[in-house]
């Protein structure tokens, strides 16, 4: 048995590795990038307007001039007009180029318009060189480094690889995952159980779960007879780079898993965890390039493995730069028994001094899904103490987003 | 102009009806929920054993039995079997139905087995009716209401609908939506910018967003033609029940959208709000169930306006039964200098007191998608101050989730 931060450092350094694939910018939502994207061009491109008004040349503002010729409009799109004589100026759009020889915008609501004499008054004293243009190349120069690689891929990325003219993107290629459920209780969710049995769901909640990554997985289910199981296995280990099973990894006459992964030459990294729930978690790989989470079949015991483990896991695998460590603060006293990781159901609410509140779900059902209901996240409260007080802080691992 | 509160005020009592839609089971995530889930049997549906090992009378055992005779095996999956005569055991699995008779589980770690003999010796004392055992119904009764309607459905929902059988849900249908770019500067991703010209984006950084929803959008790009363009919105407002637009809604010559939506019919609802950035933003309504979101061209514009506005109403509109506010600290003095409330840019992080601090994220592009790469969310400040003080606390607008 070893400790929460050993499992945790063990699986942290087996990584898989993932082929790099292309994917349309429009599908690339939620990936990780594995390329840098780069300005093609300075940002913005040209001396860009930003309000819709006039453009001046401030030379002749400082020589008292304050009614300007209108001689044309300098639209948002239309190639570059010249600004003539002294005391011109053209009337301008926003997201216009400014005009050459321009080099300050007053908007219209700093100026009045005569119509019929095309004369806009200036009626502001706030005429500044280079006011409402936004200069070219000052945000960014072409070449320079925009969005790097390892970064998850959210609609800010997405629209500026489309500003730059990426109509593709690498990104990191999807591991092969599997799920699979055991124990002879389970059936499937059209049908009707038995008195002695209940339906599936633990393969219901880590599909869900996989899929908010963007990942289908492949589901399967084995009956507790070795010979069959071991088998079954074989081939779901030919397929699948990541096998996630739940059940069949505590002391039970038909807890079969951990030897017949051995058996089919997966290598145990270890078994049990000194938490709770989760205890029976067993973790082991095969070269090349094959991982196995075999989580306990209890509902909320694969569901915490699923969120402390496999996630950050993945994030790794995929080549995330970083998963930040949220930290949250316990709400209500609460005490442990053991003197194992306690992984408490909570749920969180944001306080008036922007702190994050974890108050503890507990509820008869402890170990079902119908718990999870009610709360969002699990606090991490370590084995070395027992008693733990309101407003103490602690690691929050969340499974909710919203 | 209007303020924000009132602008937020209004959008929120523009609810669209929306299709209920029945989706499987499997195609349920990041829905919104509209039916209730109710418990098809009690939670546990029998007697659960929770640990491997042996089940026993408790009687027995308080008189005195510590050696209980092996009489057979429960395994998870099989019918109930039951206990016979005194001093006798029955080896069970968790998961198992609790033999009829047993009323307390001796887990393996606390007994010891003499395989020859059968015999199970019991070497604890911490033996209690019901220990280990989850009693039927405990959690939930049958009848029992489970999930209620407006719930957003992430995987513990779906587990649980699976637990009860349920392979499809009544679900929220998604508003059909269109996206609407303006703007003659505007050229096509795979096309070369002119020197005047920038490539499109706001249409890719808003279809992420709806993404995120599960809601596949429809775009389309209008030049600065005023016949032309209304001639097309008219088609574009039969087509869909949400058009969002961005750009066009200044006090340029060529800003024809307000105009344009009102000789469609469109009943503008307000135009211009007490804001930076966004102020240009113009919101209408068409009776039946027409919503017009017609946000400013600038980039940081509507990006703000879609996750200040769009997505409280997006979410009330699908029938979501909350939207939790978020507060964060502000992590550096930052002065303002107009009175309108100001959406400053931030990148959070969680402090050791688990406190969401958000830092300025300015830049000398605050208004292009590229400044926001490297932020994750708004921080609202009130345009009644101009001076905000490290440590204060402020609404927060997040736009990443991880």
């Amino acid at each position: 048995m070893i400790e929460v931060e050993e499992a945790a450092r063990i699986i942290a350094s087996t990584v898989l590795e993932l082929p790099t694939i292309h994917v349309p910018l429009e599908k690339s939502l939620g990936r990780v990038l594995r390329q840098v994207v780069v300005a093609d061009a300075d940002f913005p491109p040209f001396n860009r307007v930003m309000m819709d008004g006039i453009a001046i040349r401030h030379k002749d503002f400082e020589r008292g001039i304050r009614d300007f010729q209108i001689l044309g409009i300098q639209a948002a799109g239309a190639s570059q007009k010249e600004l003539k004589g002294q005391g011109s100026c053209l009337e301008v759009m926003t997201g216009s180029i400014a005009p050459a020889g321009a080099d300050a915008v007053v908007p219209y609501e700093e100026i009045v318009i005569d119509g019929k004499n095309k004369i806009a008054a200036v009626r502001t004293d706030d005429v500044r060189p280079g006011k409402h243009i936004h200069d070219k190349g000052s945000d960014k120069k072409a070449g320079d480094l925009l969005v790097q690689a390892g970064k998850l891929i959210g609609a800010p990325e997405i629209a500026v690889a489309a500003s730059v003219g990426l109509i593709a993107l690498k990104v990191t290629g999807n591991p092969s995952i599997a799920i699979v459920s055991t124990g002879e209780e389970l059936v499937d969710i059209h049908e009707q159980p038995q008195a002695h049995q209940i339906r599936r769901s633990n393969v219901y909640a880590l599909a869900a779960e996989l899929k908010r990554f963007g990942i289908e997985s492949a589901h399967y289910h084995l009956d507790d007879d070795k010979k069959n199981l071991t088998q079954k296995l074989e081939g779901i280990l030919y397929a699948h780079d990541v096998i996630i099973t739940s059940g069949g990894v505590s002391r039970g006459k038909f807890d079969f898993l951990p030897e017949a992964f051995e058996d089919l030459g997966v290598k145990k990294s270890f078994h049990r965890v000194k938490q709770k729930p989760g205890k029976p978690f067993w973790f082991g790989t095969k070269a090349p390039g094959k991982v196995v989470f075999a989580f306990p079949g209890n509902p909320v015991s694969t569901f915490l493995c699923f969120h402390k483990y496999f996630v950050p896991w993945l994030r790794k695998t995929l080549g995330m730069d970083r998963t930040s460590h949220v930290r949250a603060v316990l709400g209500a006293d609460f005490e442990i028994k053991t003197g194992l990781t306690y992984f408490l159901q909570v749920k969180t609410h944001i306080n008036e001094n922007g702190q994050i509140v974890a108050k503890p779900n507990t509820g008869k059902g402890s170990g079902d899904h119908a718990n999870l209901l009610s709360g969002d996240a699990f606090l991490e409260l370590p084995g070395n103490t027992r008693v733990f007080k309101r407003g103490d802080v602690f690691n929050l691992i969340s499974f909710r987003n919203s």
